[in-house]
């Protein structure tokens, strides 16, 4: 799930994420946004046990799902015909199909969606990207007599504002210069890397699958998965911040895809259940 | 999941149970026969997973999926629609409509439906029943100087036998009398117990639902659940010789259900994932 301000994006959906999203202590609150990759089972059977427990929970008036033309499609049958059979859904679900370019936007972030290479075809990536912003310089403010409150939120927004004593401050006396936001790179199932690099650019985070290791890289080029090295390589050439590696096989160890890894970047980690992790947007140069 | 010689039946089969059957150290090994209780998406949504991930185990060659007629186009809609949208599927899915009586037998036990009340119609509970057998007496057979081995088998099988030295043995001679089979009935989600006295009579083993305490019984009979209660009154007036209550409802403790049941009925556990519980045959009176 990525959280941002109050949104909240739910990626893909296999079975049983209801559950574990209960475990995770995050709830179903605001969980009205679910972007899905592609169109495999184990990662839109979770959906009908979603929306079952929608309906009874009756916390949300409105779910978007986000997907592919394919997976769009199963997923119709799945809560249409195999969920809700002709009821009335219990809240508006929206099914909205993905492509290329911006899914939505706000004043402070934008989701994009990039193709990505899989079996089937109508597989997607996803972009999250904070807007660039100044930064309120506290010290300079401090200085000039700026009183804490919405005095400053006004200057953050770029209005002049007047003091007190009658003395007009401009934005520009208390705004650094203009800083790019976090970026975070979501790419599921994946069979070839060579046209993510350019989307996956100086992002602070890339979340990834690893399914194979790179003894098994036949395997995985028949099956149209990545290995460690891969997700590695892509990163260490996109001079990506911090790289997570999902989706391993169960054939191997944790340590196995990481050692493989870390060897080409040494900035990752095998993302585990539960786990949480922030994004931090890079320090001004 | 219910296991007999070599049988294993798994009853119901809600969202995430393949993880389940995976953790509980089963596997999936012969678990060709499915029965579901009803059509309500917690009791089916997970033959969807177990359904795709058969076809990459390639364990079995043919799975048989039991259930009522709402249950069966539910899961005919889930199965074909959803999951092989027209491929041709991994291994044989034979889809089998109960109506109440039997639904298979061999020279060991046999498997019968019957009708249960609850929302929706097309409810049934299982009764699996050890067919009565004559115990062989291993004392008087060492009195009569029978060696172990295939010998004894043929007395077991009510076939005359003749020793070495040229005695003929009656199988009346060794084998005691006729004591009936163990006897096990599963009820799902169910509204009324009235009904069901005569199918668990003499039950050595009843699993039922329990979702509610007496304190919210008005609930119960709205949703066509029952009371920890009435299960328990159910397994008395039956003389049932143990109680499983199952499908608690999340609101309540285990302990509070217990207590509930004990009050009336003393034998009763509440089931938990992955508990194993033996269901043995009365001692001949």
């Amino acid at each position: 799930m990525v959280l941002f301000r109050d949104h909240r994006f739910l990626i893909d959906c296999g079975e049983g994420t209801q559950r574990q999203i209960l475990q995770s202590g995050l709830g179903f609150k605001r969980l009205d946004k679910i972007l899905i990759t592609h169109a495999h089972l184990d990662h839109i059977l979770g959906l009908a046990g979603l929306l079952s427990t929608f309906s009874r929970w009756e916390t949300l008036d409105r779910l978007e799902i986000w997907a592919g033309g394919p997976a769009l499609s199963r997923i119709r049958d799945l809560l249409f015909g195999v969920v809700l059979r002709g009821a009335r859904p219990p809240l508006e679900v929206v099914l909205r199909e993905i492509s290329e370019g911006g899914l939505m936007e706000d004043d402070y972030f934008a989701l994009s969606a990039f193709p990505v290479v899989h079996r089937g075809g109508g597989t997607f990536g996803f972009v999250f990207e904070e807007k660039p912003r100044r930064p309120f310089l506290v010290e300079r403010a401090e200085a000039l007599g700026i009183p804490a409150g919405p005095i400053r939120r006004q200057l953050v927004e770029e209005k002049a504002i007047r003091l007190e004593g009658g003395r007009w401050i401009e934005p520009d006396e208390v705004l650094g210069p203009l800083t790019p936001g976090a970026k975070l790179v979501h790419v599921g199932d994946c069979g070839s890397t060579r046209e993510l690099v350019a989307v996956c650019q100086n992002a602070d985070g890339l979340v990834i699958e690893a399914t194979y290791l790179d003894v098994e890289a036949e395997l995985a080029a028949q099956f149209a998965h990545l290995t460690a090295r891969q997700a590695a390589c892509l990163a260490k050439e996109a001079n990506v911040r911090q790289l997570f590696l999902t989706h391993i096989s169960r054939r191997y160890r944790e340590r196995e895809i990481l050692a493989e890894a870390q060897e080409i970047f040494p900035s990752t980690v095998v993302a585990r259940d539960f786990d949480h992790h922030q994004i931090a947007r890079r320090k001004a140069p």
